[in-house]
């Protein structure tokens, strides 16, 4: 099954903590709001502009994402836990 | 009787939990928020932008579709439960 | 004596439960906010977009309206009880 | 004296109970926000647009008009008791 | 000195209710927010609309305007206690 | 070290109620929020508008000018106390 | 690893208080929200305007920067403690 994301949200598959490598990013444990890892699965077309054209996504999937803690909201497809999000919702791209 | 929703509403049928099949989408239990599924019924035609002009629906009669267990209104058609909710009230299109 | 609503504002005629016909909508008693049926007596010349145009009006006299139970304001005109709302707090139209 | 309102204000005489002539506008004595009648007494050139273009106005001198209860300034003027309120707070015209 | 108020500020001073000849505007007691009686000193050059031009005053040095109670900022000027307010906080002017 | 402001914002140094002269402007001790005289030690390039072009800014360094006593944010740089606050908590220009 | 944010967000590395020359800029102790400096490390491509296209960033990497203290949210990249924030939450540059 696969699940496409309307407008400018974006599918994200979590990357747990126990799966980063040494010398990678770290979450500071005192953070009041610790932004995760994620990676991008599949992104919508975009939100649309006042004169109802795309607005293009800057994210792709595949990209390798940092986003708020308290971002998005968890489902299940397939028996995998995944994130829906809104790009705005996302920090950055790590490479 | 039919039912032709304003502006950029969608009219909704949920597909509750038992009609699914196994390795299909699973809600998690501890979400704060749950996502449920539905199907698309039919579709208004479409918010105005500023300038008056229609913005056309992403989706249409027949997506399946996920969207916020908190969104939108319950109505009763010739004895049938579904929902009125705005287009933005649905995260994505299942396929 | 006529009442036109002005800009996007609708004036409205309940229909009240029990003139409803057998295996028409029904709202659920357990419903958060129940929409309510009604019938479009008059509508406004249209809102005004940023540039100063008119936005046409979606609804017209004599449409079956379906629209949430706290919407608008009661009005008596000629003795009948009617309703003022705006055009966006019509959830759809019924045919 | 003459005042002039500013903008997309309007000068509004309330128009008394007793005034009115049977058959007419009731306004029923259960309502939360009860509508009141008025006569339009003068209006402002009107609000600007984001280009600082005039919108015109869409009531105009002598109109009845029947507007939310809370709305408005209270002013005398020349000894008589007048509103100021924006034409957005008039809920339409009466003939 | 002079002070030049910026964007859509005006510099206002009150005319107190003693100074008001018979006849004129009275401000009921009763009232909510009692408008004010003022004259305006002097007008900024005007804020700037979205694409950065001047949106022009609708008020002019020497206008008697009325203002709600508690619109503006008291200052003194050269010992003279006067208002800085923005144009919308003007409800109109009297002639 | 200079320091620059970003977009629409102005370094302020404060001018102390002790360096105005007698017959200057004087703030009322009862006011609400009292404003506060200062001068301009620097302006940013301005903010930009929905097109992304600059908005030009109406203060310049030197103007000496009033501002709202609870806006901007203190720094102190080469051991003098200034202020950073936006163009819009400038209330006007003394000249 | 690089970290690119998205949008007008900003990655600053902290400059510690006893880092500082003296001379230097020094926050007051009793300061409200105490402004801190920083060092830009890599910004993103820009916000996007009403009609889709790139609002330019006003700082790039290297700029001495002046921040919100309490803006951003913290991380750590191959160790270093790091900000993510909005081009908005930067005060101004320092030179």
């Amino acid at each position: 099954m696969t699940f496409t994301p309307l407008h400018d949200r974006v599918l994200v598959r979590r990357i747990e903590e126990d799966e980063k490598t040494s010398g990678g990013l770290i979450i500071p444990e005192t953070a009041k709001e610790k932004p995760q890892e994620g990676e991008v699965v599949s992104v919508g077309a975009g939100a649309k502009d006042e004169a109802g054209a795309r607005i293009a996504m800057d994210v792709k999937a595949g990209d390798k994402i940092l986003f708020g803690k308290w971002s998005g909201t968890e489902i299940k497809i397939d028996g995998e836990e995944l994130m829906i999000m809104k790009e705005s919702d996302i920090l950055g791209i790590m490479a």
